[in-house]
């Protein structure tokens, strides 16, 4: 594997993940170099990003350590995780930003743009939470596949692009009887496999639109390639998956795909089922919190208590801080602007703290009054866990 | 001049600054170099800056290139103008952040605090322009001394620390009579010189502490040496100067401090007057803004014209664009999240252009109700210009 050593970041990174990781899924890192705790190598096209704040999972899965998270109001895009379904396409779609093209089919026009006409209809910022579907995943009893991602498959982002439904209007609006806005991913399908199994292609309902983004920036700087420059779709509120990186495609449709990813992908079912299309999909996210600070150890003394909280497809409206593993429960302070009703909220709770060991653990609340469960229920692909007792650290105060 | 180049942002840099320009003031890139239109190499401390986005004026001097500040709420740190009275000190002060020390004086108890003291006293996150006092120097008529900055010397930052106000709460309140907040900096002064003539040392109007932070995080990352790290003081709605790096004593006085660039520096006056202490300081930042998108030329059609502006030592309350040179105006529309009042909002006015040339100007308002003026008086530093004529772009459309 080429590493590209350039001290400017995102530049000069020659080939892609793809050339990197042959076949979707294959893992690049040896189980033999992870057993012996060796120095980890970042592919490529992740070569920029800031190694000590993250967690190499495998080439595809890079998840922020818990301590790294901080009480930012956003991440940094060095510092945020990375989870690709598939290898990401040649480093090369970025030669020619503008020169992306994107098909919008389903309004009354359909019509083939290109990102510099894009840019032409509109601009706006919004401030979302990605996270995976599976963050959470290793809290889970059961041993659901997939990677074990703690509280790292998450961050709060800055998107820059125009609102899908600028360019909807541009072209007519919406045919009648479309229910889902439905995005392709521009990832190269590896031959002789059935293509529907493989494509990142998902529909959300259609109202989701409302919010949807495409987006070219992130963060103020042009999207690179490991988050899905030059070109992706944002659905503010929405779980990691339906957020279509170098989206080629938007349909307004009739029906769900009938992609692999849509049909029994990111579908949430009992321990031992097959996923089918009548179960809930991984779309609109929890309300979720929890401590980034400290997490495993403290001075005795004045403790400044931290971390983030979001309420997933509605605003954060408060979250409370238990020292003593949830016997009780204290009103904790936002730290920073509010980003809006899609974006993280970090806290802060000022605690005095004697020796000891403590159980410290966080609970949102968002607009629409939903609270974080103590526990949350198994489910086969470990989806969606926003308990709070497990997302809880122990810290020992000396 | 060594260059280390690695793909881990702010890491493996070696030495420091002062291995790099021995004397403050000197000049690391030869005029020969730059006459030449040679690739400039950045010097080591800011070598992980995004050189394509950034001017090399000098050794202590980036700006940021007006079509790179885009309409982003924040500014990518390693797209953020860099402007230094003296060479950074040697990066090892970063080896151990939490041990860098500052001492407090003028409250109840005078004391020196270790960063990790600091960190248990309380937690905020501000985001506030920073603001070179001589952006816009390039605008004046007479030839001002100092960088030539056009619009690039200045930035919004999230800035995460403590607030001053807290810490003199936790040493028993600032004593009586005191009317300044006055830092210094850590900076290694040269031998053989008065260190009044060259320690970087501000002291601004005590009402400036209610929303000063002794700050440790930028943009959610530790802060890096060539922005002040481990420690910095934010002055915010304050020119960048007031902003101490390396901020080794914050002291509540009577008197402003008599360090040079105190009683001469940083003062608005005549051309060919020498700086005086009754001159105005570069305290409070005025109203301004411009436009970064299109800067030179645009398809002809739909134009999104972008921009951003900010209030100064107020929040910016609207922002007009005008297209004609400043005969009409029309009202823009701010894009994105509002990171409170001293931070800049972005704004777009979509226009329909057909082929030709625009003057396109923009002017802001502030909550206080000042306006950008159209002209604004030479004056010997060339400061703080916010006239909105000469901040105006000149744009084809074709």
């Amino acid at each position: 594997m080429t590493e590209v050593i350039d001290s400017r970041r995102r530049k000069l990174l020659v080939g892609g993940a793809a050339s990197v990781v042959a076949v979707a899924g294959a893992a690049a890192i040896s189980p033999r170099a992870l057993a012996a705790g060796e120095k980890k190598s970042f592919p490529s096209y992740v070569a920029w990003k800031e190694q000590d704040s993250l967690i190499l999972h495998s080439a595809q899965t890079l998840e922020t350590k818990r301590e790294a998270i901080g009480a930012s109001v956003i991440t940094p895009t060095d510092r945020l995780f990375v989870r690709n379904n598939l290898p990401a396409p040649d480093e090369s779609i970025l030669a020619d930003r503008d020169a992306w093209q994107v098909t919008i089919q389903g309004t009354k026009q359909s019509r083939t743009l290109s990102l510099a006409e894009l840019k032409t209809l509109g601009v706006e910022t919004v401030a979302t939470v990605l996270q995976c579907s599976g963050n959470g995943r290793a809290f889970f009893d059961h041993k659901a596949s997939g990677t074990p991602w703690q509280v790292g498959a998450a961050g709060c982002v800055l998107w820059t692009g125009v609102p899908v439904r600028k360019v909807v209007e541009a072209l007519g609006g919406v045919e009648k009887g479309a229910k889902f806005m439905t995005s392709t991913g521009g990832e190269v399908l590896p031959q002789g496999l059935d293509p529907k199994s493989l494509v990142v292609e998902r529909s959300v309902p259609l109202a989701a639109m409302e919010n949807a983004l495409l987006a070219w920036e992130m963060n103020g700087e042009p999207l690179p390639l490991a988050h899905g420059g030059p070109l992706r779709l944002i659905v503010p509120g929405y779980y990691g998956v339906n957020n279509i990186k170098y989206v080629k495609q938007v349909a307004f449709t009739e029906r769900e795909t009938d992609a692999k990813i849509q049909t029994s992908g990111y579908r949430m079912r009992p321990v031992g089922e097959k996923g089918a299309p009548d179960q809930l999909s991984m779309w609109e996210m929890n309300v979720k919190s929890w401590v980034t600070s400290p997490v495993t150890s403290a001075a005795a003394g004045r403790v400044q208590i931290q971390g983030v909280a979001f309420g997933g497809a509605h605003a954060v409206k408060s979250v409370e801080v238990s020292i003593d593993g949830g016997r009780s429960w204290r009103k904790a302070r936002f730290v920073g602007p509010d980003l809006g009703q899609f974006a993280w909220r970090p806290f802060v709770l000022e605690a005095e703290l004697k020796p000891g060991t403590y159980t410290i653990a966080s609970r949102a609340t968002n607009t629409k009054g939903s609270t974080q469960p103590e526990e949350f229920p198994e489910n086969e692909r470990g989806y969606g866990h926003n308990g709070w007792r497990r997302h809880a650290v122990e810290v020992t105060v000396a």
